[in-house]
This record gives C-alpha cells, structure tokens and sequence, in this order.
C-alpha cells in the first residue's frame, strides 16, 4: 500500500495552532497543489460538516476542497463520484455512523476507486466513524461496564488497514473495557485505542502518532491464558498477560513486528 | 496480614440477589456474629450512607452495626472511638472524598486501632474512596485525557495494603489513562483498576475477584521503555510492554508474584 492512511480519534482540533493533525493531513495530500474530497455521508449534518472542513482545508492552503455527497448507493455507483475520487490526492471521511459508511459506500464504484486511488499514493483521512470503518473489521459498539463476550459489537470493515481493531474517542469515553472484549476474542488482531485529537499516519506497516492525546495498543498476541466462550453469551472474559503499549505523538510502532519504535531511534535514522 | 481486606471499585450493589460482594462481607466478618462498624467520614452526607449501609447489612444477616460518626481529628482519638474498633469484627468506609479519611483519620488512634485489629484477622472494607485510601499510595485525581506527568495526582494513603495503585470505577470513569500516567511514573506498584460493582478481596498476597465487573491489572514491572520526565510539567508520557491482566469474578491473582492463578487451579485446589 503505497498510500498513507491518517486515522483520527475523533473531535481532532479545527483551531489555528492546534490543527496538527489536519495540518498534516493537506500537506500529505499536496498542499497547494492537493485535491481534497470530503465525504460527510456518515455524518446526519452532511453539509455542515462539509462547510466545516472545507473551511479549515482552504485556510490550512489546500488547492481544491470538494464536498462528495453519497446519500445513496447510486450516488456511489456514480460516473461523477468515481470521477472526484480519480482526482483525488486526499479523500477524508468525517465522523458519524460508520454503518452509514459500509451501506453507502461499501462494495460500491467509489469503494474500489478509492482502494486504486490509495495504491497509487493518495492519502485517505478519516475521523471517528471514518476512522473506525477502516479496519478490516470495526467496532459497531458495546458496553465499556464489562469485559465480556457481549459486550462489543463488530462486522467488517472497508479494509483499507487489515490486522487491528481501532477503537476512537479511547480515553474519553473509557472504551478499555469494549476494546479488550473484542481483543480477547480476536486476538491475532491488534487493537488500537486513539484518543481524541490524536490520529495514527500509517505509512506502510509502521504507524506515527500524532496529535494531543495517546494511542494505546493492546497485543494480546502472547497472551497466556484467554478464557471466552461464546456459548456464555455475557459471560466474562479472563485476559492474563497481554502486552500494553501507550504512545504519545511523535513515537512510532511498527504493525507486522508488533513493537514500538523508540523516538530517539528515529530520530538518529533521519 | 491475618485479615483480609474488601476493596470495592465503587457503587456495588445493594438490592436483593444482586448482593454478592456485601453479602460476602457480612459472612467473613462473622454474620449473625459480626459486630460491624460503619465510617462515613469521606462523604457528605454520612447520617444517610450510614443509614443504608446499616439498612443492607441487617437485612444480610449481620449481628450488630455501629455506625461511627468521625468528623473531627478529635473524633478519631477518642476513647470511644478506639473501643468500637476493638471490638468490630469489620469495619467498613463508604465512598465520599479520600482527603477525609486521610485529614480525619490518619495518625489518629483509630489508624492505630485498625491496623491492630486487621493484624487480629478482623475484615476491612471499602469502597470507591474507601477502597482507594487503602494502598500505600493512592490517587487523589487526575484526567483521562492523556497519559502525561500531569494526569494523575498522588499522595501517601492510610498503608493497608502496599505495592498497588488502586483506581476506583474503572471503566465507567474511563480511567485508564489516569492510571497509566503513575504506573509509567512509579512502575514499582502494580497498578489495580476497578470496576463498579466489583471488588478484590485481599487474603495475605493473593486476591479474589467479586462481583459484575473485571478488575484490570497494570504490570510495568517489566516494561522495556518508560518515557516519562517531571521536568517536562504535562509532558506526555511512553510506555512499552506493559502487562495487562483482565479478571473477572472468580479469577485470583498473586500480588507477590504478579502473575494470575487459573480458576480451574484454585478448583483444583479445593
């Protein structure tokens, strides 16, 4: 995957000198010279989600901002919808409902322009829902009061990023619990809590946090004991050593080997 | 430590049949033979949480129930005062402000008197600051926004039980950051997360599960990368390779050893 994707926690900062993530976002995209295309579909506001970001954009001096509205799949299907997206240098999908995402999008003309556009080096943004929906499967909802085999729910997602499981607005909304549950049961996927106003800018199998707040990755690859059975629906999940890490921004994390990347080793390699 | 003590994440329940952790309270300090004492000292209004807890431990068998009003230093170094607590068989500290426990009780007689009592094998309970003040360091505030030298404020607690780091409602507060920040800082407390209506019942250097929720274990004892700097006021804080245990109801764990006993080992052992 050539194409960097950023994926943003949820309420990421629309404020001059705090506008990091955003910032990076246009720049990524080309700066004076990016394309962007905003698809607001989750969002039940769609417009004025679109004026929003269309306004930080342009004053972040992005070239061009196009609002895409797909309310319905022929939207989708769209010689016009396909057209912006093979415009596109960056696609960014704002919050909402991510079932909003799959149902419109998913499957859709627009679905396989934008895996095109990202091989061949766009940036696809998303925040909250459009976060969230770019796992190979996503988190749908869930209880934070227990770990247990009902308390999160999933489906698949648009699969832009395959292997983890990527929970938003982590610290806010005290999702350890949802999290954990969907981990436990999956674990050969790796889950990602982002905080809000802090993204993740994966860039081929590593990943750069970026924004105010941690991404805390929970690795329950080595776990030694997992004890979760489906046929107990609600019962409660025993979880015994799994690895946690947490990353403020700047720190790196490398997705196939599973391990962060010191700062200061970075900082050396550049 | 002969006796045990009850720490409870906060808001357990009080109805019928859905009593376990109080109901176990009640019977470890004797049942129709228990002489209960009940301290309201950290909340607000303590004439009504001594009323309820009265209310509930009569209705599940308790003997006697002697509500002990401390609401000066004075207070706690009354004779009357220590000779309740010599002769209860558990004492129980509701939730409110840990800052009172600590102001009003600390030092005093009956501090003294407790910690006599619980070398005796009498059964101390707490819950929410009543649970938090037990650890010999415990946690005063914090955020859940980021994982930062500034998220978490500590200060000594009452030492009943050392080497952990307890934070009450755990995930419904949303409090693993805050958590996080002083296990980064002070790695050499094991860091104990806990649910509403759960609790650890503490018996020497392993603990039970009780109750609806898990208990969230933070172990960076062995952590490879801890970046975390008090010059750097609020700077944010890395952390890699920590260990995460979740344990629900029935699970145990050895504080000494740090490491989670299988259910099916402790009914083995029986």
């Amino acid at each position: 995957m050539p194409g960097k994707l950023l994926v943003i926690g949820g309420a990421e900062s629309h404020d001059a000198g705090d506008d990091a993530i955003l910032e990076r976002f246009v720049l990524l995209a080309g700066g004076s010279e990016a394309h962007l295309v905003v698809i607001a579909t989750a969002s039940e506001s769609p417009a004025q989600r679109e004026k929003e970001y269309a306004e930080v954009f342009h004053r972040l001096g992005a070239g061009r901002v196009t609002p895409l509205r797909l309310e319905e799949r022929e939207d989708s299907n769209s010689d016009l919808a396909v057209s912006a997206i093979e415009r596109a240098t960056g696609v960014f999908f704002t919050g909402g409902d991510q079932l909003r995402i799959t149902t419109v999008v998913g499957g859709s003309k627009v679905d396989t322009a934008l895996h095109a556009r990202l091989a061949e080096g766009m940036i696809l943004a998303g925040t909250s829902a459009g976060a969230a929906m770019m796992s190979s499967t996503m988190i749908l909802g869930g209880s934070i009061a227990s770990v247990s085999t009902d308390s999160v729910r999933t489906g698949p997602g648009m699969e832009f990023l395959p292997g983890v499981l990527i929970d938003m607005h982590f610290a806010q909304r005290g999702r350890l619990n949802r999290l954990l549950s969907a981990i436990a049961m999956f674990p050969h996927e790796l889950g990602l809590g982002i905080d809000e106003n802090t993204a993740i800018l994966v860039d081929g199998d590593v990943f750069e946090v970026l924004g105010a707040g941690t991404v805390t990755v929970i690795d329950a690859g080595q776990a030694r004991t997992i004890s979760a059975s489906l046929s107990d629906v609600g019962g409660p999940i025993a979880l015994c050593g799994a690895q946690l890490h947490v990353l403020p921004a700047g720190w790196r994390f490398n997705l196939t080997e599973r391990a962060a990347i010191k700062r200061s080793e970075r900082d050396h390699a550049h």
